[in-house]
């Protein structure tokens, strides 16, 4: 099938986009094939994948094996997942017997997820793997029918392009455009592009918001408006309130596990922990032990690099407006000027008073190894209405004996705003299932109806098309 | 429950917004019963109903009295759907017996959609019953648990108000924002208020472009960007492709059918025929004879009132604007100064060469009883890269023996622009059925991936939310 290179660059870009958006997947055992048959080249590059992204990114080689795993696990669910028509809502609803049981005319109607077209992935700077070339939009998109065309990640472009030569070998219906251009110029060929249909993006959420602007103003060649959907996940400050009993109870596991959620991938999630909230009762300092309990793990791991220099570069510009909001009363040590020029940084946890949380500025995303410990009484959290913010998830850790009155208030305010409610666990580990929800409100998501982790992340991808009388053919 | 009346002015919006916000519609029975009382209520009333709504619409009973039916019969099915949890998509993996089998954690994940708060219906001028303050949107963000405030449609006030008064003996957390201030203002201040979380909006395109801009640049009392989202049904080009076999063995038939489609409520729906395209053969003047038959029916149907003034007003702009069009030779006599000024004007076929379909304006919308009649091979109509427009339906009209090559692609190219594909019949005409799809392509409605008929129409006023966790509460 492919004798063209995979990797292409912005001139070949015309050229090459129409063979790959005339690609025909109609049929679900090709598509499962496709899918299959990539898990199984990735598996035989295990090990040359793993060296490759973990040199590019500074993560570890075990932070990336899980990740690995995820991301050929999701090929091989998917490739089951798009044989099925529940997996594209597919319904028929005959004509009835009796016509007057019909709200309306008595039609024949069959209903099916149809794919959009051609699909630009825009992939995760800290997730090579599973938010990359062979990630879960990609996944996805093959799934619903749809080819894909990848804006090479700068963050990362040897591990992008040794996933795209693997997917070259695999016969998937993927181009991968190279980023060398100034001004955005690969990401905007391809948001304008006629043959576009849909585009997928994990990153900030000022990126976020301008490639969904741009595409939803964009024109047809034909002067027509040509609007495209995008579903951005973007910046997400993840929050976690943490009951008096059960601090009291179980300070140390949930110290230390909060602490691991947090150096894991040295913050870089975007479920990483924000802001630690611990209840505060009239008798308690609950939130001083927790910052001194939790600055000591933290000291004990070491500085490391950071996933890319803007992405060091973005965590110190954030961390420094964070540090200057009234009532950040303690932190940890800070880079010094040679971590900082090598893009080096020490976990950091900050010591925050709960009305620095009257700002804006103290609910914002910090991409990286940050965490802020707050406290206050529960009726005081409730009282400030910034709480939660818009987020991927909001985690409740509790016993039952703090399931008091302000407990479902409390739930109820946590679901109104994250996309994943966590109870007594940490916000990093996504499991990929059909219950899995990875969206948030907006602005953390441009698209909090859809998820970008499970099977149903494929039915972003699809819109709805109804056949009337298409079952019933006339006869001559 | 109700003391205070549901028909408020601007001036009380917001001392009553709070209240209706806070409505507790957590309990599915409570959900079922609204609406089912709701229907009662209706039913009771029905013959009052019917009479005002045809005073202020100029639509006849026998129009209204299918439309009264859809919506009480929709307020019903949806009575039974808000009990279910299939239309919430409930979905539970419970944390899997061996964690091996789990991609990720093996976290116990419950998801369901949650509903979004707060809904302001902007009902539609044409259908005033299933599109009105009673109608599909209020139906279907009830039975997702969304109070609902509704804007005035200024086309049918003593409607609105009537139903709004049977809404509040029914005991429904309902509002009806009477719409007298100038400039938009009843509008944007729905658009604006932190308490609305969604709008459901039928109507123009304009319109409905303009609310929807609004709505997504809109900032929290918090300062925080606030963007809630926007269901517009907006303007259709419904596309009618007669093959040359069809038309020949049932000339008659698809005449009549065609003529009585744009004739029902004088061309006043969001599916009625718009563009008429007769295929060619060789030896054919298919579309010359189809337009002398369809203009012999339309005369036999008398000038008729349109349904508001704006409506009347803006028919004949659009007509205007196509009559200008090259390769416009022929169509039947337009209304008279006389008629014009009573808002009062003739059905209309108008007769156009295949190549008036190289601009866009001969795709506009002309929301009243004129359709545009064209012909040519079908080579021809697939060379036309603006057929199919975005729309709301697309129609193929065929026989067996029409199945040649062009076949598929036809269909392929009708799927890919339209929400419903009618195979033998006619554009209106829409039943209330889990398979229904009452949307298009964008521009033609903004959100492509849902439907404002049918129960999946109840997804709209949802996001998903997994809770993690949950069902194994932690032991003391």
């Amino acid at each position: 099938m492919h004798t063209a290179p995979t990797i292409i660059t912005l001139d070949q870009l015309a050229a090459r986009l129409h063979a790959l958006a005339a690609t025909d997947l109609s049929r679900p055992q090709d598509r499962s094939r496709i899918l299959a048959t990539l898990a199984d080249k990735l598996d035989a590059a295990r090990d040359t994948i793993l060296a490759t992204a973990s040199e590019e990114t500074a993560l570890t080689i075990d932070e990336l094996i899980p990740e690995f795993t995820r991301t050929t696990a999701t090929l091989r669910l998917f490739a089951t997942r798009t044989l099925s028509d529940t997996t594209f809502r597919t319904h028929h609803d005959p004509a009835p017997q009796s016509p007057a049981t019909s709200i309306g005319p008595p039609h024949d109607l069959l209903s099916r997820l149809m794919p959009l077209g051609l699909v630009a992935v825009f992939g995760a700077s800290n997730f090579p793997l599973a938010y990359g070339v062979c990630g879960g939009d990609t996944a996805s998109a093959f799934a619903a029918g749809c080819p894909v065309i990848i804006k090479e990640h700068p963050a990362h472009p040897r591990a992008g392009q040794l996933l795209a030569s693997l997917a070259h070998d695999a016969n998937t219906p993927l181009l991968y455009l190279r980023d060398t251009a100034p001004n955005n110029a690969a990401a905007n060929a391809l948001i304008d592009h006629p043959l576009v249909r849909a585009i997928g993006f994990t990153g900030s959420t000022a990126a976020g918001l301008a490639i969904d602007a741009r595409a939803r103003t964009r024109m047809s060649p034909l002067a027509r408006p040509d609007p495209i959907p995008v579903f951005a996940e973007m910046g997400s400050c993840n929050v976690i309130v943490i009951r008096a009993h059960a601090l009291r109870t179980r300070f140390e596991q949930i110290t230390r596990d909060l602490a691991n959620s947090l150096l894991t991938r040295h913050g870089q999630q975007c479920t990483a922990p924000g802001v630690i909230i611990c209840e505060e009762l009239a008798d308690t300092c609950n939130a001083d032990a927790f910052y001194t309990a939790f600055a000591q793990i933290l000291a004990q791991s070491p500085p490391r690099r950071m996933l890319a220099p803007n992405v060091a570069t973005n965590f110190h510009n954030a961390l420094t407006q964070t540090l200057t909001l009234p009532g950040i009363f303690a932190h940890t040590p800070l880079a010094t000027d040679s971590q900082r020029t090598a893009h080096i940084t020490p976990p950091l946890a900050i010591r925050a008073a709960w009305n620095t949380f009257d700002h804006n500025t103290a609910w914002q995303e910090l991409f990286g190894p940050a965490v802020l410990i707050t406290g206050g009484s529960l009726p005081a959290l409730l009282a400030n209405p910034r709480l939660f913010p818009p987020s991927l998830t909001a985690t409740l850790i509790a016993d039952p004996s703090d399931h008091d009155e302000h407990w479902q208030p409390l739930i109820a305010r946590a679901a109104a705003a994250a996309g994943r409610v966590i109870f007594n666990g940490v916000p990093t580990g996504v499991r990929v299932s059909e219950a899995m929800n990875h969206t948030g409100s907006a602005p953390a998501c441009n698209a909090p109806h859809t998820t970008a982790v499970g099977p149903r992340a494929i039915e972003r991808w699809c819109r709805p098309v109804t056949f009337q009388n298409a079952s019933e053919p006339r006869d001559k």
